[in-house]
Formats: structure tokens, sequence, C-alpha cells
């Protein structure tokens, strides 16, 4: 019989039973964009690393401009114009100015900047300032972003430009990330043939590897295809026992609804342990959950629907639990643009498609009678309807969480 | 003098005077997830190809089961067990049934399955129907899914599993995909060095670099990293001549701020044609957009949290475009955990932390003194505040857009 669980009750069971994979690699900056970060990264230095101008304008003593004006300039001696990159020992003292670019440094005794649209080049070595500046106008003063011991980005973060280009200020150009979670993919069936082969009559694709496999690579990991295997218990066995021991993570897919040959419990349990053989939700519900050789193990009905939103939702957030990142899918709402009939007692997930209009997101549910994977393509996201809702009216607002 | 364009005629000005790349190259199927399809997907078949059963059940006539019941079942004669992948010349006549499980193929002459919950085998060859059937339940019927001709993908769709999958049951195992565009990157400046390198006072990393391959990447894009070329025109003409000849866009960092040695708008003018020199909006102002060797260029200010802005908002924009694919990042409605001023008269782009509490998403904004992006790390999302905006309150509903 199927032990049966609800949807909650599959992210609870993940969460208590896996954890992430915590062996690292060091790899070159760039390589490490949407890799999760390993190790915590704290700041060993200024930055910047000098006072500098945020504007292009003259650096200044701010006493100097005190009542200055448009009528009443105040004049100042022109000492010279400093270079980006250039960091003289120069010195503005009182009645004098350096030019200074955006981002140039500051020479030592100025502590202002005026921005060079309130200022006259008279052209004869000195400059007409028309408008008082506060002492620290336009400076950003050394250590201003970052100092020395503090914590810039966290072990377990996803990188992206803004944490890339966080790491490349801070002058680290190898980072550590956790690796890549390996999935391991079998399919099981006697009616399965390769998809590049025409289906003899009552035979089918195997669909769900290549599913399967897109799922792996969506979420960030690397996939070992295990191909076809034939319905003998034996034999899946084997390939279970040297799937588990080669990757991190394996999915059945096949055999776990209880008609006949229908023996992947059968196996995971003799093998290891089976945590649930159901899922209350509709497609899907024969999924399993276990453990074989320390590695998780799905098993996936064969329905290409079923594996589709199995996959995406909680093979998904078993991935990103190995992974080490907990940042979940994005949801956002939408206005549903037909009725969807209610399920009696067995929640469901139905793909939508989303269509962004001037004033609202629209959620147009795609709704297939054999729930077969053809009819999925150009799904964006997918709404859950729970076990106790009645269906959902049009215009109804709904949660939509994003496949990708 | 710049000639300044608000955000919304950047986008125009992309969507005007740029298509997409059009070579397309064949990949296996599950090496385009995440690409973007470059023919339309008819089907040539029917899915399913044969009548097959939703269920674990038996193959009926209907009329047999009409007025049965738990007391008073319909016995039908078992005339065998279907197996998966078989699908012999057999046939249901009235008075005998035959085993099918789900997904196998419904022999001739039924016209219902039943559910095998409602039958009971009595073990002498003979099958309880307990519950009448109508014609054509927990039937799938041969083209349920797909008819031959039937658009099922059309180009310009980005592949995910749903696609990969669909493809997979129409025996698609290589597809079209467009080329994916090549994003040249040039950093200008003598104050930069090489991330790995500690700046002498003056100097500092050449941060944009990161930043801009790492957007190239979230994007799906190619790059091609040109280094760090010293403010010399004629070097930077060369190179900016090279990368036009083997890239798709160009991304030029440094030098387009109206400061000493910004030459960049004279090259591109001198080279090509420039759309504009000044976007309104803060921070990344002093961006430049323009046309060399029928690529685009864009110019972005050296300020490495305006390169971040403008390389997330722009830069992804036209490389959606040149890509084929017209799917634009997913916004969400936000509630903002503090007051935002406003930036008199400029619009503004501000980095933002999400946090998913129960009951709502909140915004937190990141608000960093200098602009330079070691702050940003983390940043989810940005929200976007008008010119005409004078400051958000706490609490406001905002919409934050993701940056990957």
């Amino acid at each position: 019989m199927l032990t049966v669980v609800s949807p909650e009750e599959v992210f609870e069971i993940i969460e208590k039973n896996f954890t992430k994979i915590n062996d690292a690699e060091e790899v070159n900056l760039t390589d490490a964009v949407g890799r999760t970060l390993a190790e915590d990264i704290i700041a060993n230095e200024y930055i910047p690393s000098f006072d500098r101008s945020a504007m292009d304008g003259y650096a200044v003593l701010a006493s100097d401009t005190f009542g200055c004006s448009d009528s009443i300039p105040a004049i100042l001696r022109l000492k010279g114009r400093i270079q980006m990159g250039e960091c003289l020992e120069l010195n503005v003292s009182s009645g004098s100015c350096y030019y200074v670019p955006t981002g140039g440094a500051i020479p030592s005794g100025a502590d202002a900047v005026v921005m060079i649209e309130y200022t006259e080049d008279y052209g004869d070595g000195t400059i007409g300032i028309l408008k008082p500046a506060a002492k620290g106008s336009n400076y950003v003063f050394k250590g201003d972003d970052v100092k020395p011991g503090q914590a810039i980005i966290s072990k377990g973060k996803k990188l992206y430009s803004a944490e890339i280009g966080s790491l490349a200020s801070l002058g680290i150009s190898r980072v550590k990330v956790y690796r890549k979670p390996v999935v391991g993919i079998i399919s099981t069936g006697d009616e399965l043939v390769d998809i590049t082969k025409t289906p003899l009559p009552g035979q089918v694709r195997n669909i769900n590897s290549s599913t399967l496999i897109s799922v792996a690579l969506e979420a960030g990991a690397l996939y070992k295809d295990y191909g076809i295997i034939e319905d003998d218990e034996d034999l899946i066995a084997k390939t279970l026992v040297k799937a588990t021991d080669e990757c991190d993570l394996v999915l059945m897919s096949g055999g776990s609804s209880a008609g006949d040959k229908d023996n992947a419990a059968k196996i995971i349990e003799g093998l290891g342990q089976l945590y649930f053989h159901g899922i209350a939700v509709k497609p899907g519900k024969p999924t399993m959950l276990g453990v074989v050789n320390g590695k998780a193990v799905f098993g996936i009905a064969g329905h290409p629907g079923g594996a589709y939103f199995i996959s995406n939702v909680f093979v998904k957030a078993l991935i990103n639990k190995l992974s080490g990142q907990s940042e979940s899918a994005a949801k956002r709402t939408a206005v549903l643009s037909e009725a969807v009939s209610s399920n009696h007692g067995r929640a469901q997930y139905i793909a939508v498609k989303l269509e962004q209009t001037d004033d609202k997101l629209i959620a147009h549910p795609i709704i297939s009678k054999s729930g077969l994977i053809t009819n999925l393509a150009g799904a964006d996201a997918y709404i859950y309807i729970g076990r106790d809702c009645e269906g959902l009216a049009k215009g109804s607002l709904v949660e939509v969480t994003n496949v990708i």
C-alpha cells in the first residue's frame, strides 16, 4: 500500500533528512556566476582605498568658498590637474585648488570638491568658485564602502553580477563554491523506446529522461544518464546501487504506481529506506522518496505530465537543499483567466501561461485531458490548488510560481 | 554635450535599431535547455499514438456494466492481462474483459476502462465489475494530446523542461536554436589595475569587466574579454574596431563621463553613429549607445555601481533582443521596509534585498553613500523611482524587478 503524504510533508522530509554537499571547489571569479559561495567573504582592505572625488570639479578648502556667489566668486589659484590613477604628493593650501576628475584622488589639505558646473575657468591660472561648498561635499572617503574585517558575502549566497563585482572590488580572483550536485537519471519500463525511435504500437518514447535532465540543469546540477533499464528487478537494483555510488541524488522514472511490474518501492526498501510512497497531489501522486547508499532516491511515475510537476516542485527543492542554497522560486500574484474546477480532495498543480497586460498579470491555465507533457510547452509557471479548495472562479487572484 | 534620453527612450531605441541574430545552430535536445528555439515545431504524428488506459483496470464494453453495483456485480470473463509495451491483436467482446495497466494499450472492441478499485477478481477467471462505466471513461484516445500538423512550440521560445519534454515526446532529439550572442568587453582607464593586483594610491581595480562578464553570462550570452586598455584614443579605437568585428555587442566601460580624457563618445562617433549620450537616471547617467561596424556599442561609465544597474537593466534588454527572446525579467510587488528619499528630477534605480514573510514580500533598500558595488552584494532585485516621484514612504507598495 502507498504511504501517502501531503506536499507540505514532502518539503519537511527533504528539509529534515538531507543536508547540503559540503565539498567545495575553487574556481575563477567569472566561472562562479550562478554558483553557491562556500566561504564567508571578509574584507581585508579599505574601499575606496583613498579619498576620491564623486564629481568632476575642483578640490578646495571649504573655508575658502564661504560667502561666494555668482556675482562675488571666490578666486582660487589653479595648482594643477589631477589625472586618473595619479596620486602625487600634492597639497591644497588656502587660496589654491586642484582640478580632480570623478573618481580621482583628492590631494591632501582639501576638504571639499566643487562641481565643475559651479565654477568658471578664467584661463589665466585662476578659477572662480560660484557657490559655497560644505566640508566633505562631493567627497568619497577612504573606507566609505568597506572597512577591513567587514563581512561582505556569507557562505551559501548564490553569486550573480553584484556579488561577482563586489568580489572583484576586493581583489578576489578565485573563489570557493560548492561542488554542483550530480543527479543520476534512470528510466525503467519495457514499453520505453529511445526518443530517436518511432514507437511500435504499445510503446512510448522515453520522454522523462529529457525532462529530468532539463530540471537538473535548470537547478544548476550536473547529470549522469543511465538510459532505459528494462523491467527486471535485479537489473534495476544493480543500476540503482551504481547510480547512488556515482551520484548525489538519483531519479528513477517509471515503476512507481501500484500496477503490475511496478517494483521500485520494493527495490528501494530492499536496498535502503523509503520515507513515503505517494503524494496527495495531482498529477504525480505515485511518487516516492527514499535513501539508498546514503543518497536520496526519488521514484517518479512514468506519466510525463506528473514527472514534469514532481521534478519542478520537489526535485528542484531537494537539489537546492543539496546545493546549500535556500532561495526559492519567484512567486507572483496573477489573475486567473478562466475558472478551474476542483479536484475533490486532492491537491493539484496546474500549469499556466502568463500574460502581462498594462495593469495586470494574467494566468491562463493549461488544461490537458490526458495530462501528457506536450500541451505544457510554453508553461511559464504553475498554480497550486489545495485539497480543500472547491475550485477557482474566473478572475480569482492566484499565486503563481515560476518554473525556472 | 550629452544628448540625454529617458530610460523609456533607451528601450525604444534598442527595440527600433537592433534585431535578433538570425544564425541558428543545431544542438542535442538536452543541450538546448535555456536556449532560444530557432524553428517552429509542428507535430507530424499522433500523441498518444494508440488508445491507452488512464488507470490500472479492466478494458470492457461499457454496455456490459450498465446497472451493475456492489451487490449485483457484472461478471466478465478475464481474457488476459495486457503488458506495458505490448499491443497484440486482441479483442474485447461482450461478456469479456482484459486487464490493462496505466498507459497500456486498450484492446480493440473495448470502449471503457473500469478502475481496479471498482472490481473484484474472483480468482476463477472471472472479474466482478462493481460500478457502471460510461463510454470512454479512463480512456486516453490516440491523438488526444497532439495531432499531425498541430503547432507545438513557436520560434523564439526559450526552452525549459516543459518544452524539452514535449520535443522528446515528438521524437525530436536535435533542435535548432539561435546562436548565443557574443559580448565583447573593453575596460578603459589609466587608473585601472587587474583585480589580482593591489592598487597603488590613485589606482582602482578593474571591477567592471567582472560585473559585465557576469551580466553577459546571466543573459545567456558568450563573452570575449579585451582586458584593460589605456586611455589612448587610437588604441581604444583600434580595439573597438576589432571587438565589433569579432562580437555581436561591445561594452566599453570607463571613459563615458564628461571629464578629462573621456573620449568614448568621440571614438564611437568617429567610427559609427551615437544614438544618445546620457540617460536621465541615477546611477549610470553617463551611458551612451551607438553602432560601429553594424554592431551595438554601449559606453558605460567607470563607476561600478552605475555599471551594475546599466548592465542589468539596459544591456540585458539588448542581449535579449539580439537573442530573439522577448521574455522580460520577473516583476513582483513588495512592501518597502524604509522610506526612500526623492532625487529631485532624476529617475533612480535602488537595489533591494527581498525578504519573504508569511504574508508579504518585503523590499529592504540598499543605500550606499558612494554607490560603489560592494554594498550591492546580496541584492535580489531593484526598484525604479520615476523622476516625478517625490520619494517613497515606509510601507509603500513598490514593483521590484529581479536581477536574474
